[in-house]
């Protein structure tokens, strides 16, 4: 799977449709930029070239048109990253390549991930919080997991799974506020250099 | 300095009035709930039970209410933690000292911090983003100071203290979205958690 293409893939698999995906691209693009109370209908309609009937058309309303935009920053995160853990590395290793898958899908879906992060505290779609909650939760799960097999294998020393997770999780998490595709690191390559600051500090001995 | 008081003596020192700090703590309340864009100056006078034109007396208009609360979650940040460094503590006190005040001022002015967070990708105030931008760099400068003296004085390995930062701040800023006053462990206690996690990684040895 090439991950610059899943927006495409994820929005045609739902609606069958180009102009659904370029839709979808151009409001997370405005959501990103304005937050989603201060983009309308019309806003996209017209940086979109578009009817607002045709809008209307292709979604229900702003809601809509949002919850599709928030969930495409993580319905495919946790495949997308676990496809990614090699299966036979160390722990260190398999830490490292869900840093690094995490941070490289959030970058190829920025505005999207923007939009989602943007919409956290003020999002007041109940479902669709719950769904969200459920996925971060499982990945985070994940992840424990894997700094818990770390320690049982006594490659890591004995860190709260917890607390180095949420370590992790944050260091990633906020790289939307600061993370410069223009500039010369890629989300990949700081990435991995804050996986080499944290996982230094889990070494055992 | 208690910092409980901050808010209180900040807003009295601007406008020599109790009521214009009730009113910017409701507004940081409704702005970390429900955003900026969807708190009107209607929503504001109702939560704080005053009339809109007394609020109009006090405040040119929501951008003004809106500056006044984002500011207080960040004006008085860096001499608060400065104020909290131990003068003669090793660099791992020191950058402890750092983290534990850092989520302890936070804490304390939860809900403009939130607001603030919130409406970082939306400000469309130049001046206002200027001047959050122009403290936080500051901030950030002074961390990454902290850390190379640990490096200098032989405590800390070679880190990049740029990164090292960056894993610091993205952390703590990040604990806004999850930290919860209401359970067991304190912003400090979390703080100091992390801090054993990353100055664990950065030991020389």
């Amino acid at each position: 799977m090439n991950g610059q293409n899943i927006d495409v893939e994820m929005a045609e698999a739902e609606s069958g449709s180009d102009r659904v995906r370029e839709l979808l691209e151009i409001s997370a693009q405005l959501f990103a930029e304005r937050g989603f109370d201060a983009t309308s209908m019309r806003d996209i309609s017209k940086a979109a070239n578009v009817s607002k009937a045709l809008l209307y058309h292709h979604f229900t309303n702003k809601d809509d048109i949002y919850a599709r935009v928030a969930l495409s920053s993580s319905r495919h995160l946790n495949d997308f990253v676990e496809e990614r853990i090699p299966a036979d590395g160390t722990a260190a290793e398999r830490v490292r390549a869900f840093m690094v898958a995490t941070a490289s899908f959030f970058a190829q879906h920025r505005p999207a991930w923007i939009a989602a992060s943007n919409a956290f505290w003020t999002d007041r779609n109940r479902q669709r919080v719950d769904e969200r909650m459920a996925r971060r939760d499982q990945f985070e799960k994940r992840l424990r997991q894997l700094i818990r097999e770390g320690i049982e294998a006594g490659e890591f020393r004995e860190v709260d799974p917890a607390d180095a997770g949420r370590l992790v999780l944050s260091a990633i998490n906020w790289m939307h506020r600061w993370f410069d595709p223009e500039k010369e690191l890629s989300a990949e390559e700081i990435a991995a250099r804050y996986a080499d600051l944290i996982l230094h500090g889990m070494k055992r001995g």
